[in-house]
């Protein structure tokens, strides 16, 4: 009987400890009409690395131990690094001619989250966002004041040109040039929603990088980052930086990182929305996700992707999209890279 | 057998143009600690009758035939101009000695939403916050982009000066002078969290004004608007202009109005927390709100109150503070103004 008791006690423990080791980490480059014959095999080569070492830099804090929130923030670093994406270096340039980001992180843990929004001069805004959830008693902070917060906390502070690259700005002229077409045609139309629609290419709202991982403790994390829609005006903030829309984390269902159109992410509290499903409507991560991305999204007009992890493990990287950069990396040994539809 | 059709006819029709009939609303002039023992009959007397006021203001619309979103936006400005409650004129003032608003609108008919943060020259954010979510493809704007849009919008633009009182400005000197000394305190201990920690006195954080209303269509809205918190730093944003957190409103579902400190209403994603429940969890919106506000929020360690309506016309003013600003009227001839604990 002792034996029996032994063996079921060493036993037991063991599968506690086996599903303790269970980590999985998603990436997200942003997502769009990321089509294959607009790429060349240089640019998805480029892609395909920076994808690659944004999951080996967070794996590699999952692997050893380290928490959901040090994996995610290690790699939106990476992408936010990477000129690629639009998401610190790399990031879009406003009407103004400047670059202005947001960024959200959450730790599943204790419901702690931290944002900051229209940001200028901090290099990785996702240092920032965390440095609101761990440093303050705040949760969001926008422009100035958020880089301030920043600075004091010892996040690293650039020259506003550290964020310029040619594409984007050349980005930015195309954008400006078929703002200014469209809007003479619409005023010819409408005169009043000229100074305000704009139309044109429905690409520029498209750019984000974002995160989400499960560590060894069971613990669950959500990160996301972006430099907002080219050519935009009016302080106009996305669904990144906002809790519950484009970024949210909870240990007791899941962590959801968006990208895509962001006003339509922020009416639908996209990510949120997913967590409550599962919570409340006892649905899978994968049913609620799918109902969401390819039902509730486009019936409102609106479209892009998510990816998210759920406290057992289970993963989504779903898009209504052309495309979207995505990555998926387990410690059973699964790794998935991807762009474009399967 | 025609006559007994034609009656049921005529019968049904008649319920359903006394269901059509049936409109409410709810407004709330902010939670905190709220004692009789600290008002004078005089103050008490002002309270109420800008209570009234607006709920007047806003039911002369609905009992016209007026929609939920215009009745929500009467009954906001109203507050907003009151001096009394922190909104509009009334704003209390951040570290810098500006008065900085944030306010957010949503329609519950299309799930459309509007919100501006960081203003410091649009007269009635409210207004503003509307003209974001008619006339713009955004949902937020945020500090000088989001006034000039108002501006092109024909929202009423005065100078900051404006919203300068007298007693807002003494409660700043004396956050101050209070975060002075709690500084110099907790510096002797952990010097690290001096300068981002803003201990003192909790009701610095409370003071927003809201309104939630069902109309005669069935169609539900919410809108939220708040001066902040006194001696706030770093472009702190709270959940009022968080669409999901502060305010939402989806007609298949309620509206809700929160007020109370705003870094937990963000982190749980309140207002549309309380709408999942509903929708997923087939949770009555009493049961939604009271768990939310009486225990949920508590547990993280915040608390505050929130309005809501559902499309049924049932509606609550709930508060886990001493006490929350607040009144309802209806079609049925209820009317009820409340300041303290029952």
């Amino acid at each position: 009987m002792k034996k029996i008791l032994l063996f079921l006690l060493v036993f037991s423990s063991t599968i506690a400890w086996a599903q303790q080791k269970k980590y999985v980490l998603v990436i997200h480059g942003g997502a769009g009409t990321i089509l294959k014959k607009n790429m060349t095999p240089e640019k998805e080569k480029a892609y395909k690395a920076a994808l690659e070492e944004a999951l080996a830099a967070g794996e590699a804090i999952l692997k050893k131990g380290g928490t959901a929130v040090d994996a995610v923030t290690a790699a939106v670093t990476i992408l936010e690094d990477c000129p690629l994406f639009n998401a610190g270096k790399g990031s879009v340039f406003t009407n103004a001619g400047e670059n202005e980001m947001d960024a959200a992180i959450m730790d599943g843990k204790r419901l702690q989250a931290g944002s900051v929004a229209g940001v200028k001069t901090i290099k990785n805004p996702i240092t920032a966002a965390r440095a609101v959830m761990y440093k303050s008693e705040h949760v969001m902070m926008t422009g100035r004041g958020a880089e301030a917060f920043a600075a004091l906390q010892g996040c690293t502070i650039v020259s506003p040109n550290y964020f310029y690259t040619e594409e984007r700005w050349k980005s930015l002229q195309k954008a400006k040039a078929e703002a200014d077409t469209a809007s003479r045609r619409i005023q010819s139309i409408i005169p009043d929603h000229a100074a305000v629609k704009q139309p044109g290419n429905r690409d520029y709202k498209y750019g984000t990088v974002g995160a989400v991982a499960l560590d060894q403790y069971g613990n669950v994390a959500a990160a996301t980052s972006t430099g907002g829609m080219t050519n935009k005006k009016y302080g106009r903030v996305g669904d990144a930086p906002i809790i519950g829309s484009g970024t949210y984390a909870n240990n007791a269902t899941c962590a959801v990182s968006c990208t895509g159109w962001g006003e339509y992410y922020i009416r639908l509290v996209m990510a949120k929305t997913i967590s409550d499903r599962m919570e409340w409507g006892k649905q899978s991560l994968s049913t609620a996700a799918t109902d969401m991305i390819m039902k509730q999204l486009p019936a409102l007009g609106g479209d892009g992707g998510l990816i998210a992890v759920d406290k057992q493990g289970n993963y989504v990287m779903i898009f209504c999209t052309e495309g979207m950069y995505r990555g998926v990396i387990t410690s059973d040994g699964k790794k998935e890279i991807g762009i474009y539809k399967e």
